[in-house]
């Protein structure tokens, strides 16, 4: 059954990969499962019909047959669970690659979205100069706690895995900073990312609902 | 075999329930599985011996045989995938009690922690007032929507899981606020949590580390 997600007719960012339908579409490209788009506008995602689906009134979502599902980490991982490709057979290796996914959203997002946070919603407020420089280096604590982790590895434990999804999605949120700059390892754990064919298919997917053009390839 | 947990030598609540071992001694218990814990000290957490078992240097850590896991979240996960009693066995409604565990951890908690950044790492600072109102209006977002979607229900889907494990241990985090009393039947969703013999036989230990007295029962 082909399941159908939600994603942003009107995103912020224009599908540049920010959303979090991107993560979604990245997991379903990367086990090949084939899946539909609804485009739900900003008023109709506050709306009953959509909250019933999301409670919190956001994108995504996830229907296949009876099961609707909101979260993109749970979407991801229940992706995860029933392809294969994103969780390692091993089941120490797969509780591992699942703490990291935990990670990604719980650990390495907050203060990164508390950047968007800052500069979106207060960036017009007096103390907004002031307090910046302080939400970048909770993000440099992470970062270098991250950094020091992966180092020359390729992915964070072992192959790539549902973990690694989710924590270059995570990453890539500060692609408009210099903040990644700073610790190369992770500039190329990204690029290593976004280099997968999975990714720039989702990607492409992704950016063509705001371009009219067909995703390539 | 028994896991060992680690958990705070000496913990900013004071042994509240507030620390993120709650959650995962909280699981236990509810699935009736004896552990041990390991006493971390500050300078300790950051140290590289557990920074192995912890690349952001915090606590919980679960260690059972050759499988060591960090993140609050995946820990309870694990013992919810190894044990009865916090995961629904129809397949969709395991799907959506694994939504709800992210929802609390990624939608929930975020704006519930920036209240925790700004009144104790930002409270000295000359935008501290200026601010809080802004942080707490975030959180009255999601609370309104959690609210809502509850309704008059006990729990968030059906029966108790692991999703309301965490939303729960996340809503706790506001007992020093009033932002919950403004949700009464979020109040009573958490006195409901609080009431079970598992939460409390998990919060009597934690605060057994600090009072120096044996938990009771």
């Amino acid at each position: 059954m082909t399941p159908t997600i939600t994603a942003f007719e009107q995103s912020p960012d224009r599908g540049k990969g920010l959303a979090r339908d991107m993560r979604v579409r990245w997991a379903l490209e990367e086990v090949g499962q084939p899946y539909e788009v609804r485009l739900v506008s900003f008023s109709a995602m506050k709306e009953p019909a959509h909250r019933a689906l999301q409670p919190f009134g956001q994108i995504p979502t996830y229907e296949e047959g009876d099961l609707a599902l909101f979260e993109s980490g749970a979407i991801v991982f229940h992706i995860a669970e029933h392809h294969a490709g994103l969780l390692p057979d091993d089941e120490n290796a797969r509780a591992r690659a699942i703490a990291w996914m935990f990670a990604a959203l719980n650990t390495v997002e907050p203060p990164i979205l508390d950047l968007y946070t800052a500069k979106l919603l207060e960036g017009d407020k007096p103390w907004s100069e002031q307090r910046l420089p302080l939400v970048e280096d909770r993000i440099r604590d992470r970062l270098g706690e991250l950094s020091a982790r992966l180092g020359d590895a390729d992915w964070l434990d072992g192959a790539f895995s549902a973990g690694d999804l989710l924590m270059v999605a995570v990453l890539l949120r500060l692609n408009a900073s210099c903040l990644l700059d700073e610790y190369p390892n992770l500039l190329a754990y990204v690029a290593r990312g976004e280099a997968r064919p999975a990714f720039k298919r989702a990607f492409d997917a992704q950016l063509a609902v705001f371009t009219g053009k067909p995703p390539t390839g």
